[in-house]
């Protein structure tokens, strides 16, 4: 295709018979102009389907009102939800969003960040499980974490996760569950979420019931995570109540209880973890806690914005989860 | 958050002991530099973290390596799997994303095409159900839509929809169903899928068969698409096959035949439409046609980037798809 010249402000000048430093008046609302001149500019860019270059006003502004998203993929139904959401939020305040997937890869994730200082974006929201990312302790760049701690400079938005293993495992235990096993993530790493295994932990000591973790990584891959399921419950055939860290790993088990000859809920229970809406579409008798994933993305969208704007908070929230009750537990 | 100042070019030269200008040139790679000056700059980038300002570099080249997506959401597993796949695409050709999510809103996805030329992208990969959205046919930005025909000045990229289309009725009627639902998308709006209904059509025809096509649209919300397939249901109890439009509703179906009595593949037999792999993961046993998700998206990217660089074409691709075969067909 031959690409054809934009138009420019000098050619809407020449349309509206002003001259261009009237219509950049125009443009930035700036000095005192007559109706009339307004309404032949307004006119003149409407003719000529004239676009402002908000590049060149993000420069004069230093202002790109540009957020950067990195997080590890977009076809996890929470995170495909929550970027949704986030989007929806900043874009409705006048920004926009330049997306970045880390796939689970650090070195990635190191170039995403590069590439978006390089262009100059008011802030980012971050919410990947990569370890050993430096580069988010950016003095004059506003970090938000969704999901994740990156220390004490940034502020953390995470659902109430100490809150959802409680109600999780109380619903097992109160089941007469007596062997329940924890899919967790990676422990090496500093997770909000870890606040869930430690709830069960408690829940388990008080109750006088064996604590039994499976650790599989946010990051392996899908068919390491079934084969990592598959193992431990055909080792554990003891196991009668799973809680589960995602979704996804709560119906890995269930499929596999299904295969191997076990009943879900009769002979075993499970919760899973995040209740997605697309989840819950595709899956409504799962019994899992929903994360509050519209009002997180509210609340880091705000947060971001308040420190774009100067308000320094370093705050951690936590956001209140709901049991979804379906037919696994 | 008190916002420092940004590192400049400036604070680089001063640093490095050049004038600006030189660190310009090393910058842009322009007129003869000593290897020494090049590392003396290289070294007080490094000092300073300086990250060069694209956006500066984007107004000067007028080349902003950026490219918008507009889809409708990213919460249905097909767009996830598809941005991500164009993203990772995009970002290993040295390309960023700007993501807008129409949400189904006509407004929306104007106000998002607008934005997107006020920062200058380079194109646009389009991939919305909306109708009546002008816009479009911009003769100096470079579009190609996927699974939408946008007229004869743009590329457009879909699976092979009518093989698809006959791939999943060949292999009901063959499975001696007598009674096929075809539930399809808005046969108002002008799209590439619509040669699925069409692909249908034919064989029923060609096997004596009744045609019995329920519209759903794409858009519609998920009660109501789940209210209108239950109805549907509920009134034609002599349905024994169903070439669902994507797997959402394949989804829909199986739950009520199974919530009111039927049995899937006994009684009825059912076959989807997408097959990505986050659906195959929660319901590894949906029979569906699965889209070369991954081709589309580096086809898109591919062509959008020979239309950036001036090659002009106005195709019409269609890729292979496959059948994955389930259990509920």
């Amino acid at each position: 295709m031959k690409r054809e010249k934009r138009i420019g402000i000098r050619d809407v000048a020449q349309e509206a018979e002003v001259s261009p430093a009237t219509v950049s008046r125009v443009l930035n609302d700036h000095g005192y102009l007559s109706k009339e001149t307004k309404n032949k500019v307004f006119a003149a860019m409407k003719k000529l389907e004239y676009y402002p270059n908000d590049l060149a006003r993000a420069l004069y502004q230093k202002r790109s009102f540009t957020v950067g998203l990195i997080f590890p993929s977009i076809t996890n139904p929470f995170h495909a939800e929550l970027i949704q959401n986030i989007e929806n939020e900043l874009s409705s305040k006048g920004y926009k969003v330049l997306l970045c997937n880390s796939l689970n890869n650090s070195d990635k994730e190191a170039k995403y960040i590069a590439m978006l200082r390089k262009n100059q974006v008011d802030g980012i929201i971050v919410g990947t499980h990569n370890t050993n990312v430096k580069g988010y302790n950016i003095p004059e760049l506003p970090v938000v974490a969704v999901d994740r701690s990156l220390g004490k400079n940034t502020i953390t938005v995470s659902c109430d996760n100490y809150s959802g293993g409680k109600k999780a495992v109380n619903l097992l235990v109160e089941s007469k569950c007596q062997n329940i096993l924890c899919i967790r993530g990676d422990s090496k790493i500093k997770l909000p979420a870890n606040a869930r295994t430690r709830a069960y932990q408690e829940i388990m000591a008080a109750n006088n019931l064996p604590a039994k973790i499976l650790e599989v990584a946010f990051v392996e891959k899908y068919l390491n995570k079934k084969h990592l399921i598959e193992e431990y419950l055909g080792d554990h055939e003891e196991i009668d109540g799973i809680f589960a860290g995602d979704d996804l790993l709560a119906n890995i088990s269930i499929q596999y209880l299904q295969k191997s000859g076990r009943l879900v809920p009769q002979d075993v229970k499970v919760v899973g973890f995040d209740g997605a809406r697309q989840t819950l579409a595709f899956n409504p008798y799962l019994t899992t806690i929903c994360q509050p994933i519209t009002k997180i993305a509210q609340v880091a969208v705000g947060k971001l914005i308040n420190k774009i704007n100067g308000i320094d908070e370093h705050d951690d929230i936590r956001i209140p989860v709901k049991l979804h009750k379906g037919f696994t537990a």
